[in-house]
């Protein structure tokens, strides 16, 4: 039989967790089609439970990962901030690192 | 807030979970009180939940990884075999080293 190590990571507060790979795949699709709701229609989440997981990470983030942008040429908008896109690349280079380290173990697992 | 990286980490194989936290946990009672009905209580599990966990392991592992004794001067009972304690060990090790390296992330998580 083939063993497999398998992981699950996340970034937790005292107040409960602040960015998960859910979270992070929602934040990724706000940036890509600028809405909310378009980003939780394309993850086949409900809008209420996108807008919970936005409210929570804005909360607990030193400061706040989505904003709300209202008139303006574009006609407003949500947008993913600076800070977002750093916390987005902070995730994603945890999550390749533990993949790197896990595969190293990964293959002493079945030797 | 304070940051923290949390994880979970087992090893599974194409039929399901090998060995988690609470298994080896299961192991390490067996081994201690050498008997299954003793190490569920002490664990506040159910006998036949510990019974299908042990079932699981011993499916999985190349070789079994908890024996019964039975008869003998001792008057037999049950025990935590050789390859038992590898697999328990290998996963403490793989538990410590992975600790250490999200020690080193945590501590840049908030700097």
């Amino acid at each position: 039989m083939k063993f497999t190590l398998k992981n699950r990571f996340w970034i937790g507060t005292e107040k409960g967790p602040f960015l998960r790979f859910g979270r992070i795949e929602l934040l990724e699709k706000i940036d890509e089609l600028g809405s909310i709701k378009k980003a939780a229609q394309a993850m086949n989440m409900a809008y209420r439970q996108a807008w919970r997981l936005v409210k929570s990470m804005n909360e607990k983030a030193e400061k706040p990962l989505v904003i709300k942008q209202t008139g303006g040429n574009g006609g407003g908008g949500t947008k993913v901030t600076a800070e977002g896109q750093r916390v987005i690349l902070l995730f994603k280079t945890i999550e390749a690192d533990l993949e790197e380290f896990l595969s190293q173990k990964n293959s002493k697992l079945n030797s």
